[in-house]
Order: structure tokens, then C-alpha cells, then sequence
């Protein structure tokens, strides 16, 4: 057993935060680091040392091993928390570190590296018994594969492009004929996007939810899963809102999506926090999408349901302390909503909004927590993700959390940028949300975002 | 059972807002009354409407019962909510509201009377078999009486004036002989205080602890208590850190204090949320001191461990609904502790401090919960009492409680007046409090107001 002396936090932004606070809880010291655009940042002045690491772009400051791994060895710290984004999901500068005996906090790079290439994670998962999206395996190879995959698994039929990303050469077809023909066309497009013309196919799945697992594991062979999160509220794949518990998942899928994260882990000898997404049908079937070797941005609704801090735990896992819970140890507590309030126009297409905030006041009260680096007077930089804030509300019933989401985004004053708090205002009152019962799709077919706002300012009304 | 519509808020501060958020989750529409002092106030800016009730002086705005009437009727409102202070112990202010059908979220005016009586109190706690203090049966009548009270009771033995209060008048003899001697003493010196002669005897109780219990009845006979709080840490009787629960008190006792509160909710036949303050002995035993028929200041550390939303049950108990929870639904999940955030300066001697707010960011992350009606730029008037937040931290455990407790003081920021945050720092690693063995006395015995304050400045730091 390792104590931790001082943590390096490669990171910015609310999650550095996130850590400092977890840190000081621990007793445990904080180093930041900083672009030059992050000098007036929150998590510079709230860590212990701070040092600026680089230029704005992040390829210059937050991505850059040499730069990180000299403050690391200056500073002389036990270990490195990656946060999300950014380095947290490299393998090799998870060896790096291990490397030169500053501990990663997060798996072992081996395990980051197998859970990183998508079709060595979906062979991982079939290995592990856990269900996955029928397809081909790997890429197509002739057009009698296709047909033959296509038989076997059933229309609609998903086809994406090996190397694509961000949606890019994904065609889907209802039936053979339309296969056939749009094959071709797929690698050709492929090709000349991505510079590989490999595709595979995938069964179209319609009406699913995103579901994911947390799970939480030591070094000791110790696996526990925390319940899932609803993230079905994306726009353009990103996520808007989350929630927990799953406002439509019965104890019994609950159980098996749980039981099979928990094989996952252990098939490949994980150790820390981890999630892994679900696609979830309407027939209760659940199909693995992808495992994310990190802390997620939406850990807080765990948190709020099961008591357990997440952030914590990790790094108690990484000094080598076995886990504190056994499975049955673990009860969900209530209903916890997380909505991501981002520094976006959403009457704009939610065009980025940088710049400096004006007026800042969170909301308070019961039920009420802000995860938050931004404060009155700070600029938000534009070289980074746009999320500024994070509100996340817990009540006893999913119908109290809604109310109180409602009235704590309602005094929720930021003022100087636009921020998506509109939009939520308004996602929280619609009748689909409110139901629970919304899919992946939900903001492609519903258009939340048309009135105005419906929001007054804070100010000295004389009534 | 009635629905209210609108509810008017006969109170201003952090319990206002409280206040406001409560009925803004349960749909209902809220009225805000200030004082000239209080115009540009965050309840004012937070409710749905809000009135000037007349100068800053409380005795000309927030306890005029006619200006609140008219306000009341004028507006049209339901219910009216009296939080804490002010009128909400005041008799005479419900009755008025019954007499024109106004709803006063709160118990009966015949039982906040019969409470509010020190010596009725006392009696209806005999009737229902609640440990009392012992001590004279009111006014002892001559010295013969005295001297046979105190070999009955034991020494020592505190000689208080029936219409004494801030400690005045109030002596502690350690036998028959001093007792003899002070009787008369203090007799003349309560006559020539308060103009009444009238002094009663109590067994001195030394070692104790505030330990109170919060319980809620609704119109149906339905009586649950909520647990305990500790309210040892006081200064001067003002109360400065509560927590729940109790860290040293056991089941056995915590079930006997219980069914001790619901006997006596149960006699005077209460309904609403109220509490009873006990003195709790190293022995275990425990006596009544007084009953609040009103919400507390105190009430959120109850909430953070039950996860009942008290100021709503308030208000759905007044509508006539019957309590949705049995005493048996009702666990104690974790600990909470609050620091209440005073503009003081607790370097000399908690000087008031009012004044403008420069800079203001309250914490935020996981089990941080902030209850406050301050934000940046908002000037604390000299004219009401002096709390301006208060910060109530949730953990697992009392120790990890205590560890985020301090973490969140550090990063709660108020500048351009002084607070108690540097007290309350200091505090929170006294050994005493950390250990839960503390008694009321700990405050006048170990001085953790020494040193000089160990909080940074939230800054730009180049580093």
C-alpha cells in the first residue's frame, strides 16, 4: 500500500476541480498545470502549485507528455489523475508513466489499449459473454460476405466505415437490393475520406437507449458495479443530460447489464473507474457499444444515488487500498439528474459563446450540487470544450428531481455569455422527457429548442 | 385537503429563499414582503411577486401584523409561511391569519402558546412523561421551599428568574449554605432587572450535550420524529455547528428521545414540523428544555441524512395531506454537519461586520450544500441578524463529513467583510470536535479563536 503524497491533475476545467476537491478531502497535496489561456483558471488557484505547461492549443499544453512529465519530476508527485479528454484514455502515456514509477491513475495501459481499439473490445466483450451489436466481424471483405451478414442478422442494416468518426460514411439500408448498392459507394466515400476503404456492418438498431454501467475495481480482483446511468438525451452524440437510475429499467435488466459489466472487468484485469455503454432496446435486450477507461463527465449521478465518491475511490484504488463495498453493499438511493450547461447559444444552433461572465451566482439549497470552474468575473476561454458548468439535482422520487432541476436551473444566473440553460429549461418540461420513456433520438425528433427564453435576469426588479 | 396557490413569505434571508424554493418545486406561487433595507434582497428577486412592508426597523416591516395582512390580502394568498424569527413563534400572528381563512404554515396558535410558556411547557411535558429538568415547580415561594428543593434535587443548583432571559439573572451555588446566601441576591436583582422578583431553582447539569429532535406531524394524528441533531457548539446560546447525527449518542437512547418528542407532539395534539430540545447527560439520561414550534435554522442537516425535503412536508402537511412516510420508512443515511456563515468577525469577538460583498462563490462538488441569500455584490444590511450562509456538508462517514467540510470552507469565498469561515476552519480540527465528545460548555472552555486566519484569497496567482 502506496500513500499519496501529491497528485499532478492533467487536466482543466471542471473535473480539475473535481480532483483538487477529492485530493484535499484525502489530505493528499495538488499540482496543477495550465495553458497560457489558462492562467486565471479556477483550478490553478485552488490546487496547491500550479505551472503553466504551454500555449492555448491543447497539442502544445495538455497533450504534450515531455511537458507534463517534466512538472511531474519537478514537482516530485506520487501520481497523475488524467481527468477525461485529453490524456486520459492514452495508453502510452499511461506506460510512460509507469514507466518512470509515477503511478496512472486509471487501468493498466495494456488494459486502456485493448478497450481503445473497437474491435479488440468487442472481441473482449464476446470473450466475456457480454452481448453485442450483431455484425460482421471486422471489415467485409466481398460483397457475398455482405449479403451473407446482411441474411444473418437481419434489416436495417447499419454500414460504417473502419477509420470514420464523427458520423462520417454511415449509410443505412433497409434491405438487400439498396445493400448491394450502396456498398460500393460506402468504400468509395470511405476511401477517399479516411484514406481506407474498409467497412463493416452492424444490425440498425431503433429505439434504444444509451445506457451505460459504472463499475469500480482494485487491485485485488475486487469488481462492483454502481448502477447505470440514462445518457439517451444526445445531440449530435453528445450528451445533454443524464440521469439515475434509468427511468424505464427493471430490476431484473438492471441485474444482467450489471453481472455483465462486472465479467467485463474481470476479463480484462481492470482496475479503477470505469463504464461501460449499453445500448438498450425497448425489448429489454443490450447490446456493448464501447468501454470509456476513465472518469466520465456524468459520474456525479452515481454519486448523488449511491453515496459513493467516485473520484475518491479512484485514487484510493491506485495507492493499492482494496475496495470498501462489496456488491451487496451498494443501494440506489432516489433519482439524481445531471444537465451539462455549456457556454453555447442554444437559439444559435448552440454556437460556442466564450468570453467573460458578468454575473455568476449557482444555485443553492437542498438537493442541489454545482460542479463548476467558473466564477464572477472569469473569461471562458474558446480554445476548449465548451461545458462551464454542471448542475446536477437529486430528490427522493424521479418527479421531485425534475421539480427541483426546474427551479435550480431557474436560479442558475450567468451573465455576459449565452449558455445552454434555456434549452434545459425547456427540455424538462416536455411531456417525453418528463415520461422517461426517450431513445437516443429524442432531440433529432423533438425540437425542444424553438421558443425563446423563458428565463428572467437577476435584477433589482422594483415591483 | 386544499391546494394552495400562493403562499406569501413573512420572513426575509436565507430562510426566505429556502423558503421560495420549496413552494417553487411544489407549483406554488410565491409572495415576497422586505423592509427598505431589503430591496434589492435575492428573496425579493426570487419570488413571483414582492412588496414593501415599510422600514428597516423589524418592529415597523417584518412583524407588522397589519402591513402583512394587507399585503396577504391584497395578493390574494393561501397560506402565509413564517420561517424562523419574527412571527413564527407568535400566537397571536396565527390566530389573526385563522380568523381570515389564511392558512399559517405552522401549528395551531393554543399550541405554539402552550409552548411558547416556559412553565406550561414544562408541565405538558410531565403530562406526557417526558424527562423534564428537576427543580422547583415554578416560583419558589420562600427559603424554607428552597432549602428543601435542593436537598431533593442535589447540588449544584442554578437560580434563574422566571422573567430573566440572556443569562441574566442567573446563579449557580454549589450548596445549601451559598444557596441561602444567593436567594436572596438574586431575587433582588431580577426585581430590579425585570421589574419581577420571581426566581425558580434547577438542578445544575454539567457535561451536556444540545442534542435535539425534529419531528413531523400532520392534521390526521400521523406523528414520525426525524432524528436527532447535536447542536453542542455554541457561543453565548447562540447555536454556530449543528450535526446528524448525534456521534456519540446510541440507538437505545436515540429511540427512547424519539417516542419522548411524538408523546409530547402528540399531547398538545401538534401538526407541522417542530422540535424538541433536550439537555442529553455522559449518563445517558435527558431532559427537556423547550419545544420550537416552527421550522429551524438547523433543519437542513436533518434533511441531507433522511432525504425529506422538511420545509415542503411543511407545507403539504398545512394543504391537509397525511404525512407519505411511517417512522419506520425513516433511516438516517450518513452524516451532516453545518457551519452557519455569520458576517462576523470572529478575530474580535464576532464583531458584526456588515457591508458590501465584493467577490462571492460559494463551493460546490459532491455533498456541498449551500443555503444563502447572498451573492456578488449584494450589501448586508446592519439592521437583521448577522447569518449570511449556511454551509451544510453530507458524507459516508462523520470523518469523511469533517474532511469535505473543511474542504469546502476553504474554497468558500466572500470578500470586502469579514465571516466566521476562519473560525469554523479552525474548529473543525480541534481534536475535542473531531473526536464528537464536546458538550455545550466547549466553546467557553477551548479557545479555537487564537490564531489568525489560515484561508488564502481567491487570486491570480502567477506561480
Amino acid at each position: 500500500m502506496r500513500k499519496f503524497r501529491k497528485i499532478l491533475i492533467a487536466n482543466r476545467g471542471e473535473i480539475a476541480v473535481r480532483i483538487i476537491r477529492a485530493c484535499r478531502e484525502l489530505g493528499i497535496q495538488t499540482v496543477a498545470v495550465y495553458s497560457e489561456a489558462d492562467r486565471e483558471a479556477l483550478h490553478v488557484q485552488l490546487a496547491d502549485e500550479a505551472y503553466c505547461i504551454g500555449p492555448a492549443a491543447s497539442k502544445d499544453s495538455y497533450l504534450r507528455f515531455t511537458n507534463l512529465m517534466s512538472i511531474a519530476t519537478l514537482t516530485d508527485v506520487d501520481a497523475i489523475h488524467p481527468g477525461y479528454g485529453f490524456l486520459s484514455e492514452n495508453a502510452d502515456f499511461a506506460e510512460l508513466c509507469q514507466s518512470v514509477n509515477i503511478k496512472f491513475i486509471g487501468p493498466s495501459s495494456s488494459a486502456i489499449a485493448r478497450m481503445g481499439d473497437k474491435s479488440s473490445a468487442k472481441q473482449t466483450m464476446k470473450d466475456a459473454n457480454v452481448p453485442v451489436i450483431p455484425g460482421s466481424d471486422g471489415i467485409v471483405e466481398s460483397l457475398e460476405d455482405a449479403i451473407r451478414i446482411g441474411r444473418d442478422i437481419g434489416y436495417p442494416v447499419i454500414i460504417k466505415a473502419t477509420a470514420g468518426g464523427g458520423g462520417k460514411g454511415i449509410r443505412i439500408v433497409d434491405n438487400e437490393e439498396e445493400l448491394v448498392r450502396q456498398i460500393t459507394a460506402a468504400k468509395q466515400e470511405a476511401e477517399k475520406a479516411f484514406g481506407n476503404a474498409g467497412v463493416y456492418l452492424e444490425k440498425y438498431l431503433t429505439g434504444m437507449k444509451h445506457v451505460e454501467i459504472q463499475i469500480i475495481a482494485d487491485h485485488h480482483g475486487n469488481v462492483v458495479h454502481l448502477g447505470e446511468r440514462d445518457c439517451s438525451i444526445q445531440r449530435r452524440r453528445q450528451k445533454l443530460v443524464e440521469e439515475a437510475p434509468c427511468p424505464t429499467l427493471t430490476p431484473d435488466i438492471r441485474g444482467r447489464m450489471g453481472e455483465a459489466a462486472v465479467r467485463a472487468a474481470k476479463v480484462v484485469h481492470y482496475a479503477g473507474a470505469g463504464t461501460l455503454e449499453f445500448l438498450l432496446g425497448p425489448d429489454g435486450n443490450f447490446y456493448f457499444m464501447e468501454m470509456n477507461t476513465r472518469i466520465q463527465v456524468e459520474h456525479p449521478v452515481t454519486e448523488m444515488v449511491t453515496g459513493i465518491d467516485i473520484v475518491k475511490e479512484m485514487i484510493l484504488i491506485a495507492e493499492g487500498h482494496p475496495l470498501s463495498f462489496r456488491q451487496e453493499d451498494i443501494t440506489i438511493n432516489g433519482c439524481a439528474i445531471e444537465c451539462r450547461i455549456n457556454a453555447e447559444d442554444p437559439n444559435r444552433r448552440f454556437m460556442p459563446s466564450p468570453g467573460p461572465i458578468q454575473f455568476y451566482l449557482p444555485p443553492g439549497g437542498f438537493g442541489v450540487r454545482v460542479d463548476s470552474a467558473a466564477y464572477p468575473g472569469y473569461t471562458i476561454p474558446p480554445h476548449y470544450d465548451s461545458m462551464i458548468a454542471k448542475l446536477i439535482v437529486w430528490g427522493a422520487t424521479r418527479e421531485e428531481t425534475i421539480a427541483r432541476m426546474q427551479r435550480a436551473l431557474n436560479e442558475f444566473f450567468i451573465e455576459g455569455i449565452h449558455t445552454t440553460i434555456p434549452f434545459h429549461m425547456r427540455l424538462l418540461q416536455h411531456p417525453t422527457f418528463i415520461s422517461g420513456n426517450f431513445d437516443i433520438k429524442f432531440l433529432e425528433v423533438h425540437d425542444v429548442n424553438e421558443s425563446h427564453s423563458v428565463k428572467p435576469e437577476l435584477e433589482n426588479i422594483q415591483r
